[in-house]
């Protein structure tokens, strides 16, 4: 079967199903946080074939007590968001300024039913500032693909790692310093 | 103040805040309902400034028992949905077919959790069949303004009236039936 | 021969030919008509391969007397149209407004030369109000590949059939009105 | 009032009316040719306000005999034309070629009902073969404000004058020859 | 391997590497000038596969004393260039403009270290007045593969040959200096 | 003077000249770089107000010995790169990939005449590995207003400062390290 692209659907119109459009159970059930606290549950292209093109993705959030969501970019995508349960302190750090401005930091404490925008590329986060009680978030990102980087993995736990004498000078700090963070485990919350 | 558009942020970027990107309790209460049994609450640029130029907006959807969210299209985006509680019976029609073919219509059954796509400009509509429970959608639209076109509402309650000639031949009715459709009360439920 | 998208043109250039940019007699004659009165002739990037990507299409109307292209969309291009022969009706409906404001019903009478637009994704009509001569029109879209949507036939003629309980609310009517019009012959005319 | 743009509409919807998707009398009447034979009535944002973000525009050309659409270029639209009378020679030429292949010249003799496509920003033209009868066609561009650069007029005819040194060198032609062709009189066919 | 495009990368992202962004010894020495004296090295998506759909290319342009880079477009991008080495005399012409006005013409004499810029579609040319020293350029493009059409060859030394009919009259001169013209060697500085 | 945006140029046609699109000796002279060891001389929309909707920017880097344009991204923009004295260590880091894969970093280094790619979004940066010798870069960025966010600087100097609470747990160090750090001098290298 022939690749369609480009002003042609990708696939034969008399062959799309609503399969293609669908994915079941994806957003419903909590699912297990990791070491930071969250986990992000993406359906993008990769999940549904038939968002190829169309601009949109849409992840459910869930967050532990005192979980975090932390600090990263979506390449591709600005997001917007809701509380469904709990509460969130979340912020994002606009681009470098002209001096002696410093990049701000703009943030809120959202309760449910409050919706919050990241524009796109910005490094931003979510934090459940609850200790005793989780958080659950929708968003969506404008982009079948957003991608996602996560700040300190993609800085500290790269593959392979980035010279420490770089980020050492970056991070104003020891090299062994670098060194110890590269050591520790950097396990992503979403891809 | 100057507008500053294109390239250029909209807003003097040293007095942006945090309640440009922000919408408190937009989306947690239940809304009435209108006739048929739907109401659709949209947070886009009108009510988030800082949305401007992102291409995104999100809105929960309420539905009565039995009620639907009529069959319409938005004119400029892509829709993603999900399910928060209830079951949705939910479809889409495609674009004309070459004959003999006809519009193809794909529907699904959604719960809680389901995510279903609905192409831009497609005419779609979800419908809750149980005839005792609400059901509550969240739905991400790929454009700061998608616009909404409720397909009834736009045919035969539009302000001046579509001609009846025009609409019976179209409808394939009588001219009194059209008549009859436009004299009654077509209540949009969302903007 | 590898496939080649994006950034590549989709044929190696030196392959290329006036045939690829090319269709011979596609506009000029008249085409018999529909039950509505009307028949579309697109060429678009099925017609014109060497038209992927650039964003354009154009197509010849014919109107029998009294004929119509009944209300629709196209849900990737706004359509300009000029008037080659006889008088047209025509008109669109803006999206949802705010309440008490309803959908606006914008038309004009078209005589020969007249030029208007049908903004993008919304719902328009052209009608030939003349007993006794065809009209004919040229239209360009902005799109490769519009797609065109007609409102009647995808509602009540799409395959399969929505639910009459969805539509019978939806417009308003008693389920057998719908089922009478889902038992009729919808016959697109264009594609 | 505020002008509104980007995610916004640059008017208020509710003051929006059928005029500003409208003009009148717009492509019906022969227009008088100019030096080089042609005339090219273009209906774009400047004509039609409401075409503005739409992405597309409109033209009738006329040619007299033997006259010619001389070489031009649109920097902001691909090109869709059927001829409604008459004959017309048209033809693109490919942009730069890997030598020792030389840019590539794709024509066409169309007639009636014929449509060609002169893919965006490439150097085109049409010509009236017929030495007794005029010709006449409807063009689309993908542009709501395409812009036109009429080849010799840009080189030769432009205020201040380019350089003869720098036009010497570029057409391989004596100075004096490039001085005899900038004293001619540039008459542009289409804005 | 399947071919992955649009929403998808086009390569598996596990296997691409850091060859798929760079090209060695690209931009470091100075190139053989051809007959107008120049030589336009361009990195495009063709030497780096990595920049597919990412909208920019670099390229190194040398002149030889009074060589100059002809009058051209790049139908789709606009170009910013920066002076490395010498002196440029550059300029750009504008689109058609309403009579009684003509195209106007934009130029500057650029020395090290000097930005100019030149829009999308419009013909441009840079020379290099110093009658003894070479000169050395950087431009950029905002297109991964942005085209170039060197207006001389492209309208004197396509192949085939445009109609010296239509030329003479487009130029303002007789046949046989079209034909002299078109017997010319035209040799494009850059692909 | 009316503000005129999209479709419409913003300022009237008839009023550009060459200052519009034109930046003096921006470029050619070294800059004192920052206590990261780097500076970037951005030519950007608000330098040449004719870049407004172009798409493209371009830059000059200056790296003292050892010096680095440490780790960052552009927003807005793909980043192309070509080295025009000394050697640079060069790299960027994918966006997440599921486990078990970690971020790949993806480096090499460039000497004079090199070009290199950091696509959209992505971090990256430059070092200079000469204990001896500035390096110099020109870059172009495909925006005319990229944004930069140079990550420690948005992650530890940002006006207000993150919670040390979410920062210590992203980064896996304990809060009095985040501490330390964000009462650093954090200063940008470009804005």
């Amino acid at each position: 079967a022939p690749v369609r692209v480009n002003g042609f659907v990708c696939k034969n119109p008399m062959e799309v199903n609503a399969d293609n459009f669908f994915k079941a159970a994806a957003l419903d059930k909590p699912r297990v946080t990791n070491k930071v606290g969250s986990n992000v549950t993406l359906i993008n292209v990769m999940q549904i074939a038939g968002l190829n093109t169309l601009g949109i993705s849409i992840a459910r959030i869930d967050y532990a007590p005192l979980g975090q969501n932390p600090p990263h970019t979506h390449p591709r995508a600005t997001e917007i968001l809701t509380v469904l349960e709990g509460t969130l302190y979340v912020g994002f750090v606009t681009s470098n300024q002209p001096a002696p401005n410093r990049n701000k930091f703009l943030s809120k404490v959202l309760n449910k039913g409050d919706v919050f925008v990241f524009p796109a590329g910005l490094i931003h986060f979510q934090f459940n500032p609850n200790p005793h009680k989780p958080a659950i978030a929708i968003a969506a990102l404008s982009s079948q693909n957003p991608g996602a980087i996560t700040i300190a993995n993609a800085v500290f736990g790269s593959d392979p790692q980035i010279s420490d004498d770089v980020l050492a000078k970056a991070f104003q700090v020891e090299k062994n310093t670098i060194d110890w963070l590269q050591a520790q485990f950097w396990e992503n919350n979403h891809n």
